[in-house]
């Protein structure tokens, strides 16, 4: 008797695997070279060279039980006291070792959040677009994941619906910011009003409406755009981290929660991630990766690819007609498909070795998203096919 | 509105970290040296020069996005493949790629093993003495664990009280072989009447009992002792394993699911461990770990410490007159203290620097726990404080 909930999932096959499948057989096919594969948000530049020289010298200097020892349940204390003091340099709040909890990757980091402040049968509000692996994340704890129709001229927020949405069952509204699909990053006038609301809800409902702000593409913002921190607009605000694409190291599980230090019970939650943990079989990131990060805090990987790359496609999408929103950071854009299906858009596209995303998954039929994490000089290779397909296909210039 | 059953559970500290917290502070003022503290299972021997050695050369060689990049869902397929290899060549059993799932160390193993075959309110049954996480792995996945009692003289398996448990509500049954916190390695006689009970009853209910194998201590085994590859037994075997204890990194996380080439649906269990994880936000194990141990599989730390403590603190023991059953193998033995209640025994060992878990959390009042993986050198030196305490305490020789 297997649990069915489980088995029930296997049939539902991802979208953006089915493709990246796709871009590998067509790659064995053709050579990978020549696929265009815009499908999956892999990091492509290197872990910084620091990171690689910090790990050697630890493995040959320090003593194995230290390097490779249990890890205290919320993360080895000194990496939780160098997070912090990197967030209060930074982002000016008073976070302490206390406030820091160890997780793997932004998935472990949502895990715990989720956890902390759903009941079964809660509610959490996010916004379309969205990161399509929210829903078994949260649907698997047992709360439901409602979303929040995207507001399609400027993927900021759509307030109308968010307000009418807002019930007292809501007790999270989890944000994405810079926003995997869309790229998008939320103004300051954006994120006041949001949490302007949230304050005032929490008071008329008589509950804190926590917010979980998952930002993995903190660090990737483009020139001239304003990324406001979170946390310094709402107290209540649960702040879900990974080191994947600052560093480029998605394989090796390091991020963290950092519960702002306003936050009612702000401690008591990090303990409670704890307790959560055994529950979940999470047992902190890797110790020697933790111990290697806290090494190189505030480095990043040579980030700057990204924006080059977005430059040039974004330039070719409006030159060929496209709508599209310009990001302000990530390595994602979101353009409208030439006609209403974008599957069928999609579909068309792989004829000219084009992997694109319907975005149907993320909340927003009718776009497509590129994750243009891929060398610039294949970029520009795949300016042609592009300009063919749309030709072909769409009549275009 | 916090979740209260993570907060209640704050309040519950565990003994085994309140005795390593005293170790600690009493450390500081004596020096850490003079306390015998046999209070946690934390490998002391250091990994074994092979798997530093293939660290730093992956971290020199190879290309840092397929050393740091992002781990298929079921875990590395090459790594996958080795795993299978090497269990196939060990234990005979046709294991392949698909049977095997990478779990970070066997709490994550195990988080997936249970959420396969239970469903909330389902039974999962287990024999004192036991690892006492396993009540908070199982009970906040909804499920229940019930506790098999004792069989003292052998710590092999109370079958009457076993069979009289097993009931239609259990789905699975869950081993520790060798064990924490006995030592006692099952004897096949042992698994295999365990085997032939299962066989029955999953017959006479109409629905398999899965057995669930705990093997972290599966490569610590002492001279002349048999351990039998479990799943040999029995065909509905989910075998959960981890390095933490083979290769001393515990904090490293890395283990894995092995599901029975012979079990029904094996490869779909497999599977439905990728979805489970989605639910528990487990991303697999470290990329660059996974492919370290891969490297370095059959290999194990230099073991050999923990016999030659075993042999010190066994004879020791029986001469001052303790009861004690032979560990035939991990890094823990299980003696039965010289009174009715082991907390005030092990708290009256407080005074001579010996820390001892007191067994009422393991399952079996009455006993108490050392864990031998310290010094030789170190346990010699404990042997003084040992007699000393049973002298003056209890008059012993």
């Amino acid at each position: 008797m297997l649990v069915e909930k489980y088995r029930n999932m296997l049939s539902g096959k991802s979208v953006i695997r089915q493709l990246s499948e796709f871009a590998t057989a067509r790659g064995q096919e053709i050579g990978y070279e020549n696929v265009f594969d815009y499908s999956l948000g892999n990091p492509s530049v290197p872990v910084p060279r620091e990171f690689t020289d910090t790990m050697i010298r630890m493995l040959r200097e320090e003593p194995p039980a230290k390097l490779h020892g249990y890890s205290p349940s919320l993360g080895i204390t000194e990496v939780r006291k160098t997070i912090a003091a990197s967030l209060e340099r930074r982002f000016g709040l008073p976070y302490r070792t206390e406030h820091i909890f160890m997780a793997s990757g932004a998935a472990g980091a949502l895990a715990h959040a989720f956890r902390l402040v759903t009941e079964p049968g809660d509610e959490i509000l996010t916004f379309a677009p969205f990161f399509p692996e929210y829903h078994p994340y949260v649907d698997l704890t047992g709360a439901v994941l409602k979303v929040v129709p995207p507001q399609t001229d400027t993927f900021q927020i759509n307030f109308e619906a968010f307000e009418e949405m807002l019930t007292e069952k809501v007790t999270a509204v989890l944000i994405n910011t810079p926003n995997n699909p869309s790229g998008v990053v939320y103004s300051t006038e954006t994120i006041t009003k949001l949490t302007d609301i949230l304050k005032k809800r929490s008071e008329e409902y008589g509950h804190i409406i926590y917010l979980i702000s998952d930002e993995p593409y903190r660090e990737i913002v483009f020139e001239g755009v304003d990324n406001p921190c979170v946390s310094a607009f709402y107290d209540n605000t649960i702040m879900c981290y990974s080191f994947s694409k600052s560093l480029s190291l998605p394989g090796e599980r390091i991020g963290y929660v950092a519960i702002n230090p306003a936050c009612k019970d702000a401690e008591t939650m990090v303990n409670m991630c704890g307790q959560i943990s055994r529950g979940i079989g999470h047992n902190c990131p890797p110790s020697i990766i933790q111990q290697a990060v806290a090494e190189v805090i505030d480095r990043t990987a040579d980030l700057s690819v990204y924006e080059t790359n977005m430059n040039i496609l974004y330039k070719e999408l409006i030159d060929l007609g496209f709508t599209c929103v310009k990001p302000g950071g990530t390595f994602y854009i979101f353009p409208k498909a030439l006609e209403e299906d974008s599957v069928a858009f999609c579909r068309k596209a792989l004829d000219y070795d084009l992997v694109l995303v319907p975005a149907d998954s993320f909340g927003a039929p009718g776009f497509f998203r590129m994750a243009y994490c891929i060398d610039t000089e294949k970029v520009e290779r795949s300016l042609v096919a592009l300009r063919r397909f749309v030709t072909e296909c769409y009549g275009g210039k």
